[in-house]
């Protein structure tokens, strides 16, 4: 059926062409429902001709009206919500008001980039020298290019392109291909807003794809979130191309519970913080370090108490709390760490394999798994799991908590929960994290902040979205200007000129 | 004599120990007077350890104290200017007043990093969600470096160094080994300012040190200014490695002249922008494209007029307009590149070759060479000589000259002189260039804004000095904070946090 | 007949009574449709009592919510703009493109209030001391008014309420009593977008409305846009009553025309900017300065061909360039402005006096009129008349112009036409305006910039809309935050705390 | 003796001409050292008419040239450091240290000016229109006047004088008669550091200098820091007469410790809070609000301790912790506030009245006074009395205490001692006081952050120095700028221009 294959969106038209495709499942039922196009050379180099025809006449329009059109673009994605989420959760399995949320988080940055005018403002300054003025423009960079990750189709993409093609630019967007609908669904929804044909392209693919864009001339700049190693790859090709790169990868973040800490609401914010999603979240915590063997009893006995009241099934139903994970692949690969933790000595206290949803027996549900007594140097530890699968951790003090977060490769979120002003300051402070909470299980930045880990989280200078995103998508130019004054000349000057 | 040796600075003391060592050359007289240490392993391990060990206690200090080192610094380098200078004029052989003005502007960046207070201010948002607040600070980074080239043996470095520590990093400081002198006095008066040991290291060295640097994970981002080939080295090294990189590389800067511009200005200002410090600048003006021939004949005619008036002889005597050429290559690089010209059917108007300056028989001096009827395609067009040659172009009309400027490889610096507003803003607008001057022959920046040109004259994101050097110096962290009220318990929520 | 009167929109509801009311006209047909009413202490009363009541819950709403309702209601007005702009024209005469600039401007006003959360982010620094964190938040100040002139019923309004509103506090505006219905269906769609009760009441009325805003301690701060005494009035009495005040008065713009400007594209410009809104704008150009002799007369020329083929007529057609004067009495006071000037020895060209539009006898009509050799000292030349007669002045250099202008007792707008880069920067560096135009005879900022005059143009320091807006409606609170380190004591210090 | 006249310095001079003068004391003796001239009409003609004069060439100096004069004045404060002080502790009695805590403040205001360059950027928008860009320049606004209390004669000069000047402007300053020669005598550096003649002046005087810088038309701003009944005049007056004014009141300072507070720290914080420099500070805290009577009995006991360790003698000897009040009058009127208070039924637990300090008998000495159960309504409560008198209020709840806060007259400035981070962020938000402390007794913003108190504390809608000074001594102008392409003719355009 020509309607169950998802194509490309090209200078305006859905582009189905092609010999490569795959199939993209509905992780609740098991069943793949359709199939997904994957772009050979000539599908890049049509998305790459069409960006460049757009560019000339894009970057010269006024920053007010490509922001109108984002605000446009706001509207219809309010208005066609419910569309978009129900792609979400047939192809990702996220329960629907937690695709909600995501779109919810992808609006507000689509709202941002609609504030453009005021975000390309230059620095002018007149009289550098007498009669010298200077200013600053941020002139878009050409052609920009995003790959993004299946766990969150909506949101992730909306970090990017919005910002980017509100700056002047063209975007080559390059989704997930195990969840691509709901993104093509916006980038149509965008065409629809009034963005110009060619503006954005939205490429399926895989790797082909993604090497095209890594050493394609004329791609200037690329984002990416995934895996550390991908990002790894992205980042060191793509710098060895000439381009400006952020990527953005792994994370394994830890959350400490004080002493002092409001227990009933660290355990209500973990749950959502451990389980939401299935855990297929770089921002989710799977390791709670407790600071005091009674503060870790008392999390355990909580734990326990909530995730006897879960309800995990399709994530079409919203009374479920959890959806399946995503792919039956990554389903073994989750359930195998379980294992791998037991045989570890990690104590299991909960083990949500084996789980059956009536109705969906082929679906890719498993339940919440809650290990006691995890360790450093457990593979479990130290390895990002990606799934419903939340560690406690035991020390003795704040300092050996965070000296553990700081020992790990990753530093993408943490958080503290605790009542004592100084015991925030202090972590916040010292902790070798981007982003962090207190009393926040997922500080995950609003879309007028920038978003972005330490160490092997993320390789590049400029964070994802937000204030960062408006340098990461534009190139500084800096004019300066005198003007003759009539019947005067100048003795010429072979020194360094300076501003004596 | 050991007075004749420069070493490294390391954790606050002159090092002079290790194997090898290269001469540093007076290139007005073509005498080697100074050996200069060559920085191997073990040199660069205690740079290293010695950074590591002075970064958490300077991260610690307040950014206002931090900023006060560079304020002191400042009067230091002001009351020492008479020695720098002198320094540079020995090893660099630009004339006295010429490394004034560029220790002025190498002054004016401290200056800028002593605004640290200000630049590091984060952004404050109350109420991003209900009780919820959210910031950013701008952390230092740790351990950043800096690879400087010959030709601002002062200046360059200043543009890095005082920033980076401004924001609370410490700094390995490799400079050119050929003119190494006025680097490390500079790096002692800060010492003497009040940096602490080990916040700024000087290593002199070569390959060598540079690997070490960019391989080293204690070395977090790395600041390069130098030549493309290298700069793209660097970069793609650099980032391979995981780090942050801004490398800047070569330029091949054209200056339009139009029609209606006053041609007695233009010649004055490209004197200088041609010849000045021999045309070893980065932001030199080694082609002027002139629109018309009426243009071009008037030019050629004030350009030929003016060079005979010019004066070529050892900086040390400031009525001298051009000093020698840095080394015995170069000299003989650029000589070859003045018959290439020839050759290649290029007019030499004027041949500054075989020039004698009495008594400095062995200086690397070269007159001022200029041709007329370049052309693209021939190699003194496309390549960067980086001495005192000046091609004029011809060409019919502004777009034919902004067509040649943003066809080449380069993209740092140009000019354009013209009394009319359309027209400056037209190519101010459209130039593929960094760095945009209208009647501004060396469009460099000032301190308080960035400098960076576009194309391969840069590679990374951000650009050097200036706001841009704030950001590349500091790693964002974003904190979101909520209090726990009082016996209010919240029900566990799965979804994705959003703001509704 | 109920449908006809205006009444005031307190709380969330429209209310009509009340003993005072004033006929409101349609100016193109001399006729009485709508009576507005007057609002008497009770009514204040009630509106200052409603804001009071909304304040607490709409400052605590976060800023990204407030901001959103300013979306929504971009959104409506878009919607709703054929039926504001017919209210605009049937009581203010403009013609129907013309209320939809208007309106189009006010629309962008909205939409930089929905940039909130980005404008409203304080500044954060850490470390200002050991462990000492200082920030600051920019907090609503509560109650704010808006006083607002007849000539644009939709944009002034707009200038002010959104950012107050997004800025979290309540506002009370009191619009023209002249044209108060277009003003009110703005209103009105804010709350259909989800401005809570009370945070916008318009009330109308007159002196006792306005005295009542100046006087009552509950309001915090005072917008105005209208007539300089009337400007200085409400500065002297606000502040006089420890109100924040900013007060925008009169104009009288003059435009300087170089002997080397486009004359063509000066006379387009200069008809819209003297006769749009038959110059009823603060804004308008209703003097020329053109230098030199043959500059005038060319202008004239020019002029005299381009006012021959306007149309005059009602607003409701579009085919015609100008509409009626506001009132009956400001029609009479512009044609005896006229007579004044034929009687101080200006030289009328064009003579709009007597015109007769077929159908609209009563209509307050006024052909445009064209003086030529007016002088300082007459009173067409120092007053503000807001009519449509533009006088031309002859001067012999740009010196003269300037001087003339700087020696105006308004400051408002001003523009000058040339070709050349030096003389209008020289102009607009020395030129004693707040809002200068370069070829651009209406420099009306853009809705991310701020608008103010100079002089007697405006009281206060802060402009009107766009960044000097958000400033104006907030209160800087700062913040300085050390959190006791456990078992600590410092000693008392009796020393004026410093950095050191 | 011709040294024991303290003058005024106009146009680079000093100036001791004039019919009326005035004694300075020494308040740790009681003798009466110098006498200062009072201005009369014609001193402050001169003073305005240099500043007049010097305006032009100094608004035209490059910003860069502005700053670099406050980096040198820094230097020349810093050198000059214990001759300011030693004039301070002259002639207003505080103890050295704490004149040279005072200055270091003030240095960094100075220090604050010479980043102006960075703080003068105007925003520049490219495209407001197809073609058009717009930006805005903060430009000096002319003549700058301050008006500054005798309590900080070297602090409070510098926060405004030093930001106005590099701005552009020219500022007169009429410090207090009681302790002039010490602002005298930077103002001198100030010269020395190269400020050109005029760009300063200071006049001494009384009333009728202040009204000549009221009413006079060539003032644009005032800023005054005092009393709030004179702040209210200066604001009423200032405004009445078209200029901008930030006028700084009086302050009745509480500090709130909660249960679980630091005692000892809070102690030891309130001492030098209470009785630093007497308690003459707009910052002093003389009421502390105890949550709980074990609170207030604990906060009791500790005060009552460190009191009786307390050295009170002549400012000269740094082993004193206090020394005496300003003046006579002061002294009286500080005693009769105990006196009153023991009336009011407050229970005065420590009289510092009846002090003798060997050597110093016609000194102004007065010991610390604590009183306990000071309530609302009484005047010790009420009122400012700026003397060395600390009262203990005793509430219940943080929300008693905070209600009381925000009932009172004044907002300056506030503080909490506590270890709970919820506790201390809804005090922080709802507090209606413009600088918040927490667990910070004294919390005066930074140099980089802007003082500034609420109700009224503060007329005026800009705070002093920092950030909201740079605002506050320039005006915007925004220029609008679109170039005219050759050979187009633009249709005439008679509806207000949008950006459609």
């Amino acid at each position: 059926m020509s309607s169950t294959i998802v194509g490309h969106l090209i200078h305006g038209e859905i582009v189905t062409t092609g010999k490569r495709s795959q199939a993209v499942y509905n992780p609740a039922t098991g069943e793949a429902t359709k199939q997904v196009m994957l772009a050979d050379q000539s599908t890049m180099e049509a998305a790459l001709t069409s960006a460049q025809a757009a560019f000339p006449s894009w970057r010269n329009t006024p920053a007010l009206k490509r922001a109108q059109v984002m605000s446009r673009l706001k509207v219809l994605l309010e208005q066609n919500a419910d569309k978009i989420c129900r792609l979400i959760t047939d192809e990702h399995g996220k329960v629907l008001n937690d695709a909600q949320g995501e779109l919810q988080r992808g609006i507000e940055n689509v709202e941002y980039a609609s504030y453009a005018p005021e975000l390309l403002k230059g620095e002018h300054s007149k009289n550098v020298g007498p009669s010298i003025d200077s200013w600053s423009e941020f002139q878009p960079i050409g052609i920009t290019a995003g790959i993004t990750p299946f766990n969150f189709p909506a949101m992730v993409p909306l970090w990017m392109w919005p910002m980017a093609v509100a700056c002047g630019n063209c975007f080559i967007l390059k989704p997930s291909e195990r969840d691509p609908s709901s993104t093509l669904l916006i980038a149509q929804l965008a065409l629809e807003a009034g963005l110009p044909k060619g503006v954005l392209n939205v490429v399926n693919g895989d790797k082909e794809a993604v090497d095209a864009l890594l050493t394609d001339p004329r791609v200037a700049a690329i984002s990416f979130v995934g895996s550390t190693p991908i990002a790894e790859y992205i980042y060191s090709t793509g710098c060895a191309n000439g381009k400006r790169v952020q990527a953005l990868g792994g994370a394994k973040n830890h959350s400490i519970v004080m002493p002092d800490a409001d227990i009933g609401n660290a355990v209500s914010a973990l749950m959502g913080a451990a389980y939401g999603s299935c855990g297929e979240r770089c921002m989710a915590i799977p390791l709670v370090v407790a600071v005091g063997d009674a503060t870790a009893d008392a999390l355990i006995a909580g734990l326990k108490t909530e995730i006897a009241k879960m309800k995990v099934g399709p994530g079409t139903d919203v009374s479920n709390d959890m959806g399946p994970l995503v792919t039956k692949p990554h389903f073994d690969k989750v359930s195998e760490y379980v294992a791998i933790g037991v045989a570890e000595g990690a104590d299991l206290i909960v083990d949500g394999r084996g789980i059956k949803v009536a109705g969906h027996e082929q679906g890719y549900f498993l339940g919440a798994c809650l290990f006691d007594n995890v360790k450093p140097g457990m593979r479990i530890y130290q390895e990002e799991i990606f799934g419903p699968v939340l560690g406690v951790v035991r020390v003795a003090t704040l300092q050996d908590a965070m000296d553990l977060i700081n020992a790990h490769e990753y530093g993408n979120g943490t958080c503290i929960f605790t009542r004592d002003g100084e015991a925030a300051r202090y972590f916040s402070d010292h902790i070798q994290v981007g982003m962090v909470g207190i009393n926040v299980a997922l500080p995950v930045p609003v879309a007028y902040h920038s978003f972005g880990g330490w160490k092997r989280s993320l390789f590049g200078d400029l964070h994802a979205y937000g204030p960062d995103a408006v340098r990461f998508y534009t190139k500084r130019k800096t004019i300066t200007q005198r003007w003759p004054s009539a019947g005067v000349r100048e003795g010429a000057t072979f020194s360094f000129p300076t501003n004596k």
